[in-house]
């Protein structure tokens, strides 16, 4: 299998930061998923990324994660051996060997997982993930819209406990592995969605992992650059900066295994005397300016520090930060009417229809 | 292996209603029970009842079981199906065939569930069970007492989702399987708790289904005798009559996979001007006469119709009956220092050590 990249512990920097701006608020945070993974490569060696074309068509592949409310992973830092111990009994349970290791959904935690897996095991990892970004459910990656069954899941918590799941479709995955990882105290980490070569040229994301080191890179290179990283993350993203402003208000809480909550801003400079909102549950789903609904999911919503262009979780909202946020198109597979059924404003309650929201590049 | 005797459909009918009343108020409703077991034993065949002792001590003995309120149950109807898949299940992933099905709970539909285990598998059922009562957590059963693991466990659902939990301890099993049932409806089967039969023999309570065939029988022939049936059940079991009055108020909510609430009593007769009230979660666990505390678990409590002998359970209990409370010394297992920790009222929130009940034989 062709190398693409090898992956040493100082690269986690770059992919940790790119991992949280494609996490559009969700995934996790980078400074944590940074440190898990870089420990893994320290003590086991760098890990080899492969573009998904070079998998055998009868390759078995298998992408971890973690689940739960970043608010909680935040506290309760995960341990490589609960993700390890998911993969292994999965790997048991589908009595083969695993062949390369996948990545779930980029984040600043979950683009970094799977590093800690490759590493141990010394599998490959592919170039992709089941997203191109954060969404906050477990049926949300392109592989239920190819056919991939969520299950065989095993789901491990820091104590030991593990759970085996079964079930007739990908929200009854959801709904289970949620109940269990509240319970669980608010995380768990997932072996899931194994499938072959063949199913996952079609299925995976393309290059996420690749995005998100450039995007990482992009954002240190430019830090004291004169135009400053938040332009130089705007353009390669092909995105727009819909507002800057600061934090007025957070109403944020922690209920059903999600953090839900919303977020006000008032403008600065430019966007002084406009108001501005943001939605999120875990990630950021709907952004509203002067009360009329301006992005929604499937696009992507992304929030950075003005000064550093540094991604700034959902979590990490406090009153006063001065932000400035992005919007752009989302993966176009999001785009067709499957994906919308899978993650428009709809599924997630918001009395709209999905617009697509175009980035004006004279911005 | 001697069969103890041999059980017919015909024979469920005093089975659940027995079951009912060692079901103290929880374990599900006789007539639905009844209907499952006479359903399954009608096609194919009677039950084989074998005493725990004429198992070879290597012997694979697993005990299945309905989960969750029976509020739920009572509308949402289990299916054979599911039991099987749970059993079968369990016995694919031990890697060895099950010798001998067994009772977890007495209850009016868990001490019908093995049978209809038993019938379509035709393996002997075991006349027993882990409580020689209802309790309303998994961990509560003398199985955990003798050190058995509730884990590997499988539990399934009407829609065809199954889970496997391996658990640190059997505290972690009622958890996860408790939040995974909430998740699924509010009821599932299970296929748990499996043993060898040299263990079986220490940790079983013995006899509990020949006990609930021969409460039903009592219940039944007495149901004309001039003295009633309330009197023959009462002495049946060394009960005491510790209330006879109509129930004045329920308060009562499914919360958490339960049906907690309390019942409040007028007395009628001999306890004319004397108040009542009993706390349930799922089963009665509490009973306090003229605003003392009266018995407490692991003693038994159980509810009768005044008129018919009939046991009530908590869930049936409405505004306007006339219903006996009996009270009754639990099984030995229950009052030692690991019992009353399990099962004792301090564990369900109660303020009060428990103090044994002794039943006046005088009454």
């Amino acid at each position: 299998m062709k190398i693409l990249r090898s992956i040493e512990a100082a690269d986690l920097e770059d992919i940790a930061i790119g991992g949280a701006i494609l996490g559009t608020g969700g995934g996790g945070d980078p400074y944590i998923g940074k440190l898990m993974a870089q420990q893994a490569i320290k003590a086991h060696g760098p890990v080899k990324l492969v573009d998904v074309a070079e998998l055998p068509d009868d390759a078995l592949v298998v992408p971890v994660c973690m689940m739960g409310a970043p608010t909680v992973m935040t506290e309760k830092l995960p341990q490589g051996d609960e993700l390890i111990n998911a993969f292994r009994a999965l790997e048991q349970l589908l009595g083969r060997k695993i062949d390369a290791v996948l990545c779930g959904e980029a984040g600043g935690v979950n683009s970094t997982t799977p590093f800690v897996v490759a590493a141990m095991t010394g599998l490959p990892l592919v170039d992709g993930d089941g997203m191109g970004r954060a969404y906050p459910e477990l049926q949300m990656v392109t592989f239920t819209m190819h056919g991939v069954s969520a299950t065989p899941m095993v789901l491990c918590d820091d104590k030991g406990n593990s759970l085996v799941l079964d079930t007739v479709s990908n929200a009854w995955t959801e709904r289970l592995a949620r109940a269990a990882t509240v319970e669980m105290g608010g995380s768990a980490l997932l072996a899931f969605y194994s499938m072959d070569g063949a199913t996952a040229k079609k299925a995976v994301v393309r290059g996420t992992l690749s995005l998100c080191a450039q995007l990482g890179e992009t954002a240190r290179k430019n830090r004291n650059a004169p135009q400053g990283p938040v332009k130089a993350i705007t353009d390669l993203l092909n995105a727009e900066v819909v507002f800057h402003g600061r934090i007025k208000d957070v109403d944020r809480k922690t209920v059903g295994g999600f953090a839900r909550g919303t977020a006000s801003f008032e403008g600065v400079e430019e966007w002084k005397d406009h108001t501005f909102k943001l939605e999120f549950q875990n990630e950021f789903l709907m952004a509203e300016r002067d009360g009329e609904v301006l992005v929604t999911t499937p696009d992507m919503i992304t929030v950075l520090d003005a000064e550093t262009g540094m991604p700034v979780t959902a979590d990490s909202l406090r009153y006063g930060l001065r932000l400035v946020t992005l919007a752009f198109s989302g993966h176009p597979e999001w785009l067709t009417e499957a994906g919308i059924a899978l993650v428009g404003p709809r599924y997630f309650g918001y009395g709209v229809d999905y617009t697509p929201f175009v980035a004006n590049s004279a911005d």
